[in-house]
């Protein structure tokens, strides 16, 4: 009945129905025209995430997918959220690897088709990656969802002190924002070399004042400032490929439709 | 790959993923065993929602469903919003028609089983009604999913005074907290005929202390306050009837299950 939009990421999106949450604003934003479907998994890197995707990324398609991993990948390989690190080169191959397993035919297994898209996605020869990836399209598995792959957020090293998970003995943050921007930045790169959208949060956010504490309630996850600027780069992105509320269809009339003098006739069709 | 709930109502449920909304909490509450999936109608009465059901009512069954209209159909005849009015008697054969859609075979035409239906639901014949109800039992189209009638919230005409749609010359609220009282009187009413589970909204919200201003944000529409008393209410129904974050199961190991010195083990399933 109506297109839906996944958001698929772990805490950042798992939380993102709480309080002011960026998820929360996408689903009021478009209450008559998509449902916003929340697929976050809290504390997932991109390595568990190959491992799920095809439950995942099953079913009709979505109009748009949001693709929000990175903050556990950046955890430092020698502090206390070490299980969750993924190396940098690694991160890469995996964001490829899920662009890739929603672009390609969904008749190759993923795992044998992966040293095919490598070279696609490689870059090393842009003009025939391109064709390659051209003559896939008819065949992908969604081939009209945009997909938005968002960066991690910076870190305030400050606040994951004050306020680590669990123990944490060494008094150290086990992330940092240098290594949170080298995934943002591997993370826009994927996003070019796969044509499809990058939203670079990293950045983004630390433009606002004092962004440590106004966007971030513990150094990594969001205030309702940081959602809000989540939701409104999601939107801006949406805007640009023609999502909006006014370009999707409203689920049945809206009450500015409706005629007070008849009101019946509105649902005629 | 989740079971879903979903929430029909009208602007109370359209808006329920605003600031502090009862659908963001129940999504957020639910963030990783169930679909909250919004189906709100601003503005409509139970006698459009007749007209628009088949199409909302489709597909997989729901887990649950929350029915929440009544706010527009108490509108009285003589105001500002006659067009959306509908009769008492109307309202409450509506709203067992909206219950009947859900629970009667698929195969029979809504409106060829209304007759039976009014008959099953009317409730002059106890011990009769309840086997012809038991009888359908096995057909019903979600047979399965809980449905929750939700009364429409008291009013506070002071605030819609205050708050008018468009111009209201006569200075008069379009809205009284007896009708709205009478409404709601009749839906735990059709809840308990046809055994389906009623929240009393009208008589819940006004044992709260200055529940006018601080329930309601322009005397029928929700503040947060408002919003988690409908939150509260409804996961202590869905508790009761044994649908809750311990009894759903997780999509995914949750980061609990997962064992940081061999995190891939969680997912060789």
């Amino acid at each position: 009945m109506r297109p839906k939009m996944i958001l698929f990421g772990d805490s950042i999106t798992e939380d993102s129905f709480g309080d002011g949450g960026w998820g929360a604003s996408l689903a009021h934003h478009f209450s008559r025209s998509l449902d916003v479907i929340l697929r976050g998994y809290s504390g997932y890197n991109t390595r568990w995430v190959l491992k799920v995707i095809e439950k995942v990324c099953n079913g009709e398609s979505p109009i748009g997918m949001t693709v929000f991993f990175g903050a556990n990948d950046a955890s430092l390989p020698d502090r206390t959220s070490a299980f969750q690190h993924v190396p940098l080169h690694e991160y890469k191959q995996n964001l490829q690897s899920i662009v890739s397993f929603i672009k390609v035919p969904t008749s190759l297994s993923f795992y044998n088709s992966f040293t095919v898209q490598q070279s696609v996605m490689s870059g090393s020869k842009p003009k025939d990656s391109e064709s390659l990836l051209h003559a896939y399209l008819p065949f992908r598995k969604w081939p009209t969802a945009l997909i938005l792959l968002i960066t991690p957020p910076p870190i305030d090293e400050d606040g994951r002190i004050r306020h680590p998970f669990g123990d944490n003995p060494s008094g150290l943050s086990e992330r940092t924002n240098e290594a949170a921007g080298a995934y943002a930045k591997a993370c826009v790169e994927v996003a070019d070399e796969c044509g499809v959208i990058g939203v670079d949060l990293w950045t983004k956010m630390q433009q606002y004042p004092n962004w440590e504490k106004s966007c971030l309630s513990d150094g990594l996850h969001l205030t309702p400032t940081g959602n809000k600027i989540v939701y409104e780069e999601v939107i801006k992105k949406l805007t640009k490929e023609g999502v909006t509320v006014e370009t999707l269809s409203a689920d049945l009339p809206l009450l500015s439709q409706i005629d007070p003098c008849d009101p019946l006739k509105a649902f005629q069709n």
